[in-house]
């Protein structure tokens, strides 16, 4: 970490307002309104208040949420076996182990409130998501089970990522192969999530990833691209020339924590440059706010929904922002990250009852009021928060070393 | 049809504002910009001035160009071998015949532009779009092995809809069997489009139809809901509270078709309350425009999209309003028609390079600028157009009898 330029009374507020809104405004939201206390498992379909619209449960956000409890759970009650993000992380996994998954490895999109199966993608999101949910939950709980479990699909998913046609997705003559930037990615973080400290494991399936995304990271045109030929070509058509801000954000960071981790600074260079371009592109100028997607040649994306303001774009890139501060001591990012903070607190957060909107309108009105639906749930607002009040933690412990060492010169 | 009250000229400008709008403005576009010829078939995915921004072909816009195409040919060239329309409706069913289908009677999503199989989705829409072109085009070239196609794909579509695990989407214990409002639509739009002058066939499927349409129209809700038990039960879901407006009022007209040709009275009223109570909940009394979903206990519907003025909606009640006018002479209908013409004429008509916008936002802003897409071809605007036209000509031709016989008097 360089040297941070920012007063320490200035960090300290910072943190503060991250702690406060997550512990005190985000937090209490799931844990009043979630539980679903009579058939296990939290109901994700939440509207602004909190109150239930709909009893189906989308394992996405089952499993992120699993993950988010077991994750508080280590870091402000590690050891206790009462805590009530503990308890509310055993809600989740027992729910998920007992009806989530199939006898062949696949994990279902979604199930009824009861745990009957509802629907099955062909896509291996729900696996990755329930692989995150045990890691965590494997340390909070010191269940061995759940730690192989985690690991056991964890190479299943490698499988799936390798032959798509085992989801179920038949490959046909006319669908060439490509690489979609969420399959490295996520890859790279599930790796990082299963790890126990000191362990070496999966080194092989992380430089698979950084090579993938670097096929992504495209200089000549100063952008991320979603997806990609398998060779790096470009690919002309609205897939191929797609650019998702957010998500490249995102890949930024997990991609600069690798490098941080192993000390690449080359690396570090380019994960930097990911979040700068993608930003820069992302950010719209008349309204505020990161575009959900973008067409590289400026044609419409196919997507209706590309000019929304959607939360989990923000909510990375807060994370991106500071942890490349933490890297690099530059305030440059501090302005990013103060920009898209304010935006932030000032559009997503709810005065009234707690966790953020998720969806906005170009304009950056709410378009969408719940909480939480097939898509949002428990994870990316408090995942946000978390890191960046844990990274402003760490800027805080430096800038008082260097208080104190100052003094005692 | 009920006597008329519109004057003779405004009826007869009206007319002309639709025909020199289809035959100048729209069907050019596609004549212009979507004909393959190197390859068969069209481009549907053309940017605002009608050059190609990707070269895939989405067998719902082939089918449904081919049934465009065939039926102008039918109504202003039929008899001619020649003529523009048949030779662009050839193009595209031989595309269609030699790529789209698969042994086991499926039809493909997506092809490249060489005809290579792309994406098949797990839905029976491709094959309905596929039955729809061929039935039209048998009647343009006199084709009997097209017109045994479009029979013989139609009896496993009535399969599809009976069984749907066919199309291989699994059907899981917690997935309760309801009847979706664009199944019965659809089938009873295509028995229509299938039978010849005079034929009776699958006179058991329209009454199925009609009974299934049934249990959608909710007089206790004052609406039509796009999702209900196979019973009629209402569900209390993002899926059981979803309106959407355009949808009901085009299953109103076709309803409304059926329930005139069979002079089924009491039905025909039912047709008139369905597209009534929709275009009323539909229509934003803010910015104008039908919303594209709606939740019936106000809540946000799930759809980013939902605020959205699509294009289709709007070219769906044009031929409703019309209808409706027609069966009734009310002039009512008359200030529906209207209203959303001008407001279709303003907003999504491109008064540079013909055929219409798309999608506008919520405030009537052409959102997407693109004219063909995955699903927007040759079809909503020119069937609109030409079926306002005829329509048109009919109440012309009774207001001119009248004319005629209040002169001999």
């Amino acid at each position: 970490m360089s040297t941070p330029s920012l007063s320490l009374e200035r960090v300290r507020a910072l943190r503060a307002k991250f702690r406060t809104e997550l512990y005190d405004n985000v937090l209490p939201f799931w844990l009043e309104n979630s539980l679903d206390h009579e058939h296990g498992g939290y109901f994700n379909c939440l509207d602004r208040d909190g109150s239930v619209y709909d009893t189906k449960k989308h394992i996405w956000l089952q499993g992120r949420q699993v993950w988010m409890m077991s994750k508080i759970h280590n870091t402000v009650a590690a050891g206790k076996s009462d805590s009530t993000y503990l308890q509310a992380a055993q809600l989740g996994a027992k729910f998920l182990r007992k009806n989530a998954r199939t006898k062949d490895n696949r994990v279902f999109f979604s199930l009824t409130r009861e745990g009957k199966p509802h629907f099955m993608q062909r896509k291996m999101f729900s696996e990755c998501f329930y692989v995150m949910a045990m890691a965590e939950y494997a340390r909070a709980t010191g269940d061995k089970t759940a730690r192989k479990e985690a690991r056991t699909l964890f190479e299943s998913v490698l499988e799936y990522a390798k032959d798509p046609s085992l989801l179920g997705r038949a490959v046909y003559k006319g669908g060439k192969p490509v690489s979609e930037l969420a399959v490295p990615m996520i890859l790279l973080n599930l790796v990082e999530e299963l790890r126990d400290p000191g362990e070496q494991a999966w080194a092989d399936v992380e430089k698979w990833c950084v090579k993938r995304i670097d096929l992504h990271i495209r200089p000549e045109l100063g952008l991320v691209l979603e997806t990609v030929g398998v060779n790096g070509e470009l690919i002309d058509s609205p897939e191929g020339r797609l650019v998702n801000p957010g998500h490249a954000i995102e890949a930024g960071w997990f991609l600069l924590a690798y490098a941080e981790r192993n000390g690449l600074s080359e690396l570090a260079a380019t994960a930097l440059k990911m979040i700068d371009w993608s930003y820069n592109y992302g950010w719209d100028n008349e309204y505020g706010g990161i575009y959900y997607f973008l067409d590289r040649t400026g044609r419409s994306p196919l997507q209706l929904e590309w000019p929304m303001k959607l939360w989990w774009p923000h909510c990375e890139s807060m994370v991106a922002f500071i942890m490349a501060y933490e890297s690099t001591g530059d305030e440059r990012w501090i302005r990013h990250f103060d920009e898209v903070t304010d935006y932030s607190f000032d559009h997503f957060k709810d005065p009234r009852f707690g966790e953020w909107f998720g969806y906005l309108d170009r304009r950056g009105d709410v378009s969408q009021r719940f909480k939480g639906g097939p898509y949002k749930g428990c994870f990316h607002v408090p995942r946000s928060l978390f890191l960046v009040e844990q990274a402003l933690g760490r800027v805080e412990e430096k800038l008082w070393a260097q208080k104190t060492a100052s003094k005692g010169q």
